[in-house]
């Protein structure tokens, strides 16, 4: 007898019918002995109504006041669920964050889990009531409704199944687990039965879009299993785990595409110690992170940095630059927007360096040029043109995953 | 400098332009240097709207779930009147029903306040900000969202003007005030400027429908001053206090008619002591209310009973008397629910004999039928046929409001 955590996405909730699927799915795992606590999202586009609603009234509405509006959302989803749950002969009772003893920091609109008072759910549950938690949710100490911020329901769910020491914590999508590569785009791209936290984090990152990297981070931390799996299809998922423990024969789990990506090009940069640093910390100060970073060899005292940031950065990173191009003292810098990140990420990848090589072969014999390589210890990525960026990932992926035991 | 409580219904923040309307009405007030607080309902029809997906789910939701989901309109509405509020340049924060303080009883959908936790909203009035609170709302000694039931909104207005000993609870609504009979159907109805609680109350349980008795009730208990307004004509509005100071000419000072009531008729009843008691007792068992009660004069050791009750519970109550026919003893029961209450009330009536005798006769000279006739010392109610009702309150108000000096 488990205790386990069940998160549903707003695509999950959207009308009676959805909610009703739901409520079938989290009775079918109660009526096996489990403890249960589902946890959800708004429905559909309910949260986007709220926003349009505010900014009709008030464009720059105050950060605590759109909390307020948008917690309404996911409090509606979890008092339907009950009622459908109780209309099938189930006790269930809905808490919101705050009733749910979810406190966050006071950073209204992208607040952070501080920790979670579980009392009261511990009583619902020993009452053998299924719990259904409103995510992206809490209360501050002020006892004033914030909420989490992007992929906010899932880190709801993954804390509330890290306090309550939940067996499993499951989260249903409408996507039927985590692929070799995204079905929508890919010929060929498997489901993967298993992938281990790192693999999962950067995936995640790197544009997969599954599971928001918060709440990959935070099972990691506190040894969450996690399994991503759908509310319509009744498959079975991709599990998210420490260690993966069954064989896998492939070093590379997934491919990813990421086209949230610009490239800028500083030209002509003196070659003297601390330019970097002096670059990067003007970035950072107006928070603009930045990823893959390459610097040419000096010659004739002089150099070339190029990096990427996340495109919507990129028109402000290239102002900063030019504003300070006298203290840094550079040529030109370039900005290049119609750029995208194609990588490759598997935990074997450290041991076998031929799995890079194998990759660029691809890219090559497709005729793909690489603007940029960065690699990690599970990752391998490069920077193609983004009219590229499909190709690519199909090539990898054929030459990973669909030649006769090539890999 | 006064601390004013005003409350605005459904219709006045039923959409962005009425909600910015609102946001103009209580900085007008705010910049007159007066702290002011906010109770908001829910916006026009989202309530219906929320009960309707209920509905679809579960015909016979939990109450508790129930309130769970419709706590969220009024949190809607104070989100976004607060939003508009500081697109004007002031300051407001929302506060829902439990960071409002507002502790009830445990009756869900139809809770009673029992206390209010005013430190919140000191606090914030301290910082001169603009405090909007959910109406309709609160929280039991669980931790769990309640309801108000029907008045709610008004109801929370009062509780907090009573709590922070606010100099006024002003009660904004689509209509100007209180008249001496309902506008839409009576010629020549006017505006009363003040009234009596008392007078009010009478008004509003005959089916006034402008302030809900409980509020009203409340406000009496309490010395809250309070005032109807319309939050759309910028009149001035019904002034409702204990004691009405200007000399007023009129005994009566309102008409209002009632139609959600039926007739129910016990004929051939022994003419025996504990009778009336046994009947009423098991109505009472099934919390069925009754109202106007007429018993004939025994005649020949056989008497009759008829009373009236609210519409709803008139079929039931015919079913429970007919099951206990032979214990009660009587011939038949009849039920009659083609009739209406039309009732004339004022505070000067109790000293004047001359006001029943007026009002019977105007019902005489327009031909009406009187079946049955309730005095209280501030009112004088007759039970007529419903197609008489409308007719009947013309002809009452032109007697006492429209001939010269007659009054």
């Amino acid at each position: 007898m488990a205790l386990i955590v069940q998160k549903f996405g707003g695509s999950s909730v959207a009308d009676a019918d959805k909610v009703r699927n739901v409520a079938r799915i989290v009775t079918e795992t109660y009526r096996k002995g489990h403890s249960v606590v589902v946890v959800l999202s708004a429905q559909g586009d309910t949260t986007d109504e709220l926003i349009e609603k505010a900014r009709e009234l008030n464009p720059k509405a105050s950060k605590r006041e759109m909390d307020m509006l948008l917690a309404t959302g996911e409090q509606i989803s979890i008092a339907l669920c009950a009622m459908a749950i109780e209309r099938m002969g189930y006790q269930a009772i809905s808490l919101t964050g705050w009733q749910a003893g979810m406190l966050t920091d006071s950073a209204y609109s992208a607040a952070r889990i501080k920790r979670i008072h579980t009392e009261r759910i511990r009583k619902e549950l020993d009452k053998r009531k299924i719990v259904l938690v409103a995510g992206f949710q809490g209360i501050n100490k002020y006892d004033d409704v914030t909420t989490l911020g992007r992929g906010g329901s899932d880190t709801s769910a993954v804390a509330l199944a890290a306090s309550l020491h939940a067996d499993l914590c499951q989260i249903y999508t409408d996507v039927d687990g985590v692929y070799t590569a995204d079905p929508r785009h890919v010929t060929g791209a498997r489901k993967i039965d298993e992938i281990t936290f790192d693999e999962m984090l950067e995936l995640a990152s790197l544009g997969a879009q599954v599971l928001h990297n918060r709440s990959v981070e935070m099972a990691k931390r506190y040894g969450v299993n996690m399994e991503v799996l759908s509310s319509f299809s009744g498959h079975m998922g991709t599990k998210v785990k420490e260690v993966v423990k069954t064989m896998e024969k492939n070093h590379v789990s997934g491919i990813a595409k990421d086209k949230n990506v610009a490239r800028l090009a500083l030209v002509g940069l003196a070659d003297q110690p601390g330019i970097a640093f002096k670059i990067f910390s003007l970035l950072a100060r107006k928070d603009i992170n930045v990823d893959i970073i390459l610097q040419s060899i000096g010659r004739n005292e002089s150099k070339d940095i190029s990096f990427t940031v996340a495109r919507g950065d990129g028109p402000e990173a290239k102002r900063i630059l030019e504003e300070h191009q006298q203290s840094i003292g550079f040529q030109s810098v370039e900005l290049n927007e119609e750029v995208a990140k194609v990588s490759i990420v598997g935990a074997g990848m450290v041991n076998n360096a031929g799995v890079a090589c194998k990759m660029f072969e691809a890219l090559f014999s497709a005729g793909i040029n690489i603007n940029m390589i960065s690699t990690s210890e599970i990752k391998v990525s490069v920077l193609v043109d983004e009219r590229d960026a499909d190709r690519a990932v199909q090539a990898i992926h054929d030459r990973f995953f669909n030649e006769f035991g090539s890999n």
